[in-house]
C-alpha cells in the first residue's frame, strides 16, 4: 500500500466520527483544515464512507449531504420505529397524516386553508389528529381576513423524526417515497399502513 | 441460512438505527418491546453490532452500554478532534486542564479546595484556562467557612465531548487512558500534547 493510501485509510475512522459528533451538518473544507489533509482526500473518505453506510442494506443509517455539509441520518424506511421510541403507542400515523405534516413542515408557517388547497380534501381531522401527538403547534395567526392559524413543527416532531433541526429534513422525493410505499418490508415481515383516512 | 438467522440479520439495520437515533440510552427490553422481537436476540444483535464497531481499528464510533442502555459515542481517541469542531483554535487542553475537568465533570459541584486536596496541587490556571474556554462555570456557592464557589461543566462541555449528557461521560478508566496516553497514533503522524503546565 503506497503512503498516499494508508494516509487516507489512517483518516477515515476520525472523518467519522466528526461526521457523527457535529451538532452541523460538516463541510468537507471544515474537515480538511481540522485534520489538516488537502479536501481531495477528505472527499474520497466521505465517499467510501458513503459507500460503507449508504448502499448496504444491513446499515440503518446513512451519511447524507445537504448544502455542502455531511451528517448521519437514519435511513427512511426506519423512521416508523424512530418514531415508536419517542412517542410510544401514539406513534401511528394515516397516510393522510404523514402527508399533512410533510407539508406543514417543508411551508411552515401554513393555514389550514393553505394545507387544504394542497392536498385538495378538508384536512381537519389530520390536522387535530398531530396537534394531539404534539407533532405540530399553532405558530400564531396570518394578517389575512378571519385572521386564521398558521401551523409548524415541534421540538417533538424533530425528536420523532431523528433530526437536529429542520434543515435535516429529507427531501421531498424521499418523503414522497415514505408516504406512497405501500408496505416496509422489515424484519421478513410486512408492516402495512393500516390506517385510514377515519382513524387518523 | 435458516429462518432464526434471516430474521435476526434482518433486525440489525432497525436496531442500529434506533441505537444511533434514540435521545437517551436504549435498552434491550425497549428494542424488543417496539420491534416485537425476543430479548435475547436484541442482545445477540447488538453483541454483532459491537463487534463491527468497537473491535475494528477503522471505525470512528462505537456502542456502549450504561445502566443497561446502549448507546453510539465517538471513540475516544478522537475526542480532541471532536473539540476542535466544536471550538477551533481554542480546543488544546494542558494535561492538567483534562485533568482539572476530568474531575470537576465527575465530582460536580466541586470546589477549587477540594479539586486540589484530589489532584495535590495549586489548580488555580486550569481552573481559570477552562472558565475561558467555557467547559466549566461557576455553580454557586458552598455553604462552608469562607463560602467558596463551586464548579461544573457547561453545555459547551457536552457539546465539545460529543456528550449527549452526563451520563454517557466515559468511565474513570478511559479518562485516565486519555489523559495519560502520551501521544495519539492518527493519520499516519504523531499528535504530541505539547502543552505544558505553564501554558494551561
Amino acid at each position: 500500500m503506497n503512503s498516499l493510501l494508508k494516509e487516507k485509510y489512517g483518516a477515515l475512522p476520525v472523518v467519522e466520527a466528526m461526521i457523527f459528533s457535529s451538532e452541523n451538518p460538516l463541510s468537507i473544507e471544515k474537515i480538511s483544515s481540522i485534520l489538516e489533509i488537502s479536501k481531495e482526500e477528505v472527499e474520497e473518505i466521505i465517499k467510501l464512507l458513503m459507500q460503507e453506510y449508504n448502499f448496504n442494506n444491513m446499515k440503518g443509517i446513512e451519511i447524507v449531504e445537504i448544502g455542502g455539509g455531511y451528517f448521519f441520518r437514519t435511513k427512511i424506511p426506519y423512521a416508523p420505529f424512530i418514531r415508536k421510541i419517542v412517542m410510544g403507542k401514539e406513534s401511528d400515523l394515516s397516510k393522510s397524516a404523514m402527508e399533512t405534516l410533510a407539508i406543514i413542515a417543508y411551508k411552515q408557517p401554513i393555514t389550514r386553508a393553505e394545507i387544504e388547497h394542497i392536498r385538495g380534501v378538508d384536512s381537519s381531522n389530520p390536522i387535530r389528529s398531530l396537534l394531539e401527538k404534539k407533532l405540530i403547534k399553532i405558530m400564531g395567526r396570518k394578517d389575512v381576513p378571519g385572521r386564521p392559524h398558521v401551523y409548524g413543527t415541534t421540538k417533538e416532531f424533530l425528536k420523532a423524526f431523528g433530526l437536529k433541526d429542520l434543515n435535516e429534513l429529507p427531501n421531498l422525493k424521499e418523503i414522497k417515497d415514505m408516504i406512497e410505499q405501500p408496505q416496509l418490508k422489515l424484519l421478513g415481515e410486512d408492516y402495512e399502513n393500516k390506517d385510514s383516512e377515519n382513524n387518523s
